[in-house]
C-alpha cells in the first residue's frame, strides 16, 4: 500500500501527528474532522480524503478517537521502530543536529558523528563522539545504521553518499546544496535551506509590487 | 503576476537557479529544455510549462541562453535586492545559520542575533553580535529588517513572532516546530526538521515490507 500514497499526503502526516500530540497533551479524547480542520487549516474534506488513504480511521458522524489516531499515524510513519543514525560533517550544522534532543524523543538515536577535520575528531556532543570519516567503512561494517545525515559541504556530499551506500546505508538526509545521484532503492530527503530563503525573497518581491 | 504562480512552481525556481549556476560555472552558454530536463530530472514539458508562467524565456528550437535565464530567474526570485536578516535564538541552530556563509553570498545579510540567555548575549559569530531579546523592539525601531529567522524553542516562537510583526517585520523563517498564527500579509516559511525525518521513517518502513 505504502507506494500508492502520494508524496503530498505523506508530507501532511507528520503535521497530523504533531497536532494530535497537542490534543493529547490538552487531554482531548475525541475530535471531528471539522474541528481538526479548524485547528490545522486543512479543509475537513481534505482530512477525510487523507485518512481514507489509510482506510479511514473514523466513524461517520462520530469523529476520531485522538489517542487511536495518533497511534495509528505514528505507526504509518514508522515511529514504532528505533532508528540508528549518524551525522557526516561535524561543523555547525552537524553540531546543531546532534544537539536536537527531540530527534531522540522520537526514537532517532544518534550513534556517532564523522568528520575529516582533526580539530573536530575526538570532540563529543551530548555524549556522541566525532570519529574520523576515513574509517567510516570499518564503522559501518560493525554497526547497522538506518539513516545518515549528510552535513558536509556541497563538494564532499556525493563522495560521502557513495561510500555510505556502498557500506549498506539505505536512507540519507541530505543538507548539502546538491542533488545526490543514488541507486533507486536508497531513500533520500533533501533540506536545501538556501532554496527556502529564495522562496521568502520571491514573496517579499511580490509583496512590494 | 506573482500571486497567480502556483507554490509548486515557485518551489522549483531555486532549483533551476542552482543548476543554471552550475552550467555557468562550466562555461555552458546555451541549453535546450531537453538537456536541462536530463540534468535536473524534470521532464522537458514540465520545464517549458514552468517557464511559460513567466513568459517563456526561450525561443522554439533554439534553447535557452544560460546567462539570461539565470539572471531572469534570479530577478523573479528577488535575488537582485539585499535582505537584512536577524536570528532570534542563538542556540545551536541559530549559530549554525549564522555560520552559513552562502546566505551572505546571495545578499541575505545577517545584522544581529537575539537571545535571552545571559551566557549567549554578547557573544559574536562571524562578527555578528548576540543582543538581548528584551530590547528587540528598540532595535527594530532603529533598524529596518526584512527577514527574521526564528530559532527559538516551540514555546517561545509565537510570542517572539508577535513581537517581531508588531515591530514591522514582514517575513519570518520559522524553525520552531509550531505553526505560527500571523496576519495574512506576513510571509512565513517553515522548516520542520522532525517532520522531514518522519518522511524518511515512513519510507524505511515501506521499504521493509
Amino acid at each position: 500500500m505504502a507506494n500508492k500514497i502520494s508524496r503530498a499526503v505523506i508530507k501532511r502526516l507528520p503535521k497530523y501527528h504533531r497536532y494530535l500530540k497537542e490534543l493529547i497533551d490538552r487531554d482531548i479524547k475525541r475530535i471531528s474532522s471539522k474541528e481538526l480542520s479548524e485547528i490545522m487549516g486543512f479543509t475537513a474534506s481534505q482530512i477525510r480524503q487523507d485518512f481514507n488513504n489509510f482506510g479511514g480511521f473514523g466513524q461517520q458522524g462520530y469523529g476520531y478517537n485522538v489517542d487511536d489516531l495518533f497511534e495509528q499515524i505514528g505507526r504509518i510513519l514508522g515511529l514504532v521502530s528505533q532508528y540508528k543514525t549518524i551525522i557526516i560533517g561535524a561543523g555547525n550544522l552537524g553540531q546543531a543536529l546532534a544537539n536536537y534532543s527531540s530527534f531522540e524523543k522520537f526514537n532517532f538515536s544518534l550513534q556517532a558523528m564523522f568528520d575529516l577535520n582533526p580539530r573536530l575528531i575526538g570532540l563529543n556532543f551530548r555524549g556522541v563522539e566525532v570519529l574520523d570519516v576515513a574509517n567510516i567503512e570499518d564503522y559501518l561494517a560493525d554497526h547497522k545504521i538506518d539513516i545518515a545525515y549528510i552535513c558536509t559541504n556541497k563538494e564532499a556530499a556525493q563522495g560521502v553518499a557513495d561510500r555510505l551506500v556502498d557500506s549498506g546505508v539505505k536512507a540519507l538526509w541530505n543538507f548539502a546544496p546538491v542533488d545526490l545521484k543514488l541507486p533507486a532503492d536508497v531513500i533520500v530527503e533533501n533540506v536545501h535551506l538556501i532554496e527556502d530563503l529564495f522562496t521568502i525573497s520571491y514573496f517579499i518581491k511580490g509583496a512590494k509590487k
